[in-house]
């Protein structure tokens, strides 16, 4: 019997790698759920016997001091998912990761798939809010409409990916990317900085003009005292499809939210780490999973309830 | 080989059962989709060598006298669906149905889950718009913010259950009741109606406002010349939801649309149908299939396209 079956009324155990932005939403969001419970982080640079004191938690270095996991979160940068992923899977530890990088998803999805299936274990891939339950709701107006165009809307919010490029050009001190939807998901970029002492103005904005980032897109650069007082971590959509339903036209579907970004990108996750163990072995990304398997309980009482 | 797998590129053949809006809505859906065909319509009335000649189609008394069929959609009245499930079960053929009676549901799926895996075959219950992709859509809310309160907001657009009941009441020649959204899934009844010849005016509105079917909402009962002047297969949905992610407040969802009635539920039914052959036997509600086994084709396209 795994201890899985034996201690905590059966809850599943989730290890938190990484503690990030991401990674403290995290934390709250396993630990808000009902039938799951957070065993730890797990940090390259935790010290031995270390605690988190906010959440009364162990922090580690590796995730075999929190005893048996039954799903690692891995809220780290896209770019280390693919080895975390293999890492874990490798120990027989379900992962969910919020990889970003649309065009990669479906060669991580690939690649994980054998791994996880050599392993018996579960990834889920790309679940976050984009990728992740906005592909799902693509997906849906699809459903519904088969033909006709799809526009997703970002923002108002703050870019990470975008704040960071513009932060990274000489003379800037720091800076925040806002992404402004100007509809039919077209998109202006907001780019607030702070300048180096001695910085050029003029220049520094023709960098960040002419960087790729911003290179394609209606870009208007402020310059500002204080980047720290403008951060928010509220963001949006606003999705739309018109479309057709069989031979009629005309059909409108609009889906719009307004979150707080990483509260929002880890539930996804903890919801997603419900759902790994209730597939097959394998690796999915979140259009793949049935919706009633991310919720927690019983599914007869969910279709009693949703249906 | 099955016939499946020789004829037409192995597109799935479909037969339409039942020939009211839906029914005619499903043809069109079934002809719009390039993975399926219409083999033709299934009506008990059927006369030998009947024909449906908008769609080029033959129209039967029995199923078998279309060949091969792999999934029958069953645009009949709710209160047939059981019956008529277990009967093309049965016969080795998946089906599909948007039987909308909400709280017997979950008894629906049970009772077909047995009778489709004795028969291995599959069938998809509750298939519409609600009960259906709106269940899906309540279900991605609580993904991504688990507490909180979901309304569900109809209209405006013709309820059939409510002009029927008004239709009943003596005195009454023809009704329309329209159901008006006021918010937080309270909703106000326009009922239209043409009275008899000699009717009391004052006595049948009474009559229709003591109905169980109007007696527990603001109701407002107009008197009208022609019933048919005011029909529009229009209708629309607004959900909101209000939520938690984790410990994070104020998140905020919403899903609208604004769509022809019978065309939606027919397309959904149809993407229900490709679904059904990518399940094990059984019968699922559409919140147990993973919504990328609605979409026609590649699912390696798809994780492409969507994710």
């Amino acid at each position: 019997m795994s201890k899985k079956m034996n201690d905590s009324n059966s809850k599943l155990a989730i290890a938190v790698v990484g503690l990030g932005n991401i990674g403290k939403f995290a934390i709250e969001a396993v630990q808000a759920s009902e039938d799951m419970y957070c065993a730890g982080v797990v940090r390259r640079q935790a010290k031995e016997g270390e605690r988190l004191n906010d959440f009364d938690l162990p922090v580690v270095d590796a995730i075999e001091k929190l005893g048996h996991v039954d799903v690692a979160l891995l809220c780290v940068p896209s770019r280390q998912v693919r080895a975390q992923a293999e890492f874990y899977l490798a120990k027989g530890i379900n992962t969910v990761d919020s990889f970003d990088i649309h065009e990669d998803i479906l060669e991580l999805k690939t690649s994980l798939t054998e791994v996880a299936q050599k392993h018996g274990k579960v990834a889920v891939v790309a679940s976050g809010w984009d990728p992740g339950t906005d592909s799902m709701m693509r997906a849906m107006m699809l459903i519904m409409a088969p033909k006709g165009i799809t526009s997703t809307n970002f923002g108002p919010g703050m870019s990470m990916g975008h704040s960071v490029a513009a932060k990274s050009i000489p003379g800037v001190k720091d800076a925040l990317s806002m992404t402004i939807p100007l509809g039919t998901g077209i998109h202006r970029r907001m780019v607030y900085i702070e300048l180096d002492d001695g910085a050029n103005e003029s220049e520094v904005i023709r960098a960040i003009k002419a960087d790729s980032y911003f290179s394609t897109s209606e870009t208007h650069i402020k310059v500002v005292d204080d980047i720290n007082a403008l951060k928010d971590m509220g963001h949006g959509v606003q999705m739309l499809h018109k479309g057709v339903s069989g031979a009629t036209h005309n059909q409108q579907f609009m889906f719009d939210m307004r979150i707080n970004n990483p509260a929002l990108t880890s539930q996804i996750m903890v919801s997603a780490a419900r759902a790994s163990v209730r597939q097959q072995a394998g690796a999915y990304t979140m259009i793949e999973i049935p919706p009633v398997d991310y919720l927690a309980g019983c599914r007869s009482d969910w279709i009693k309830k949703l249906v």
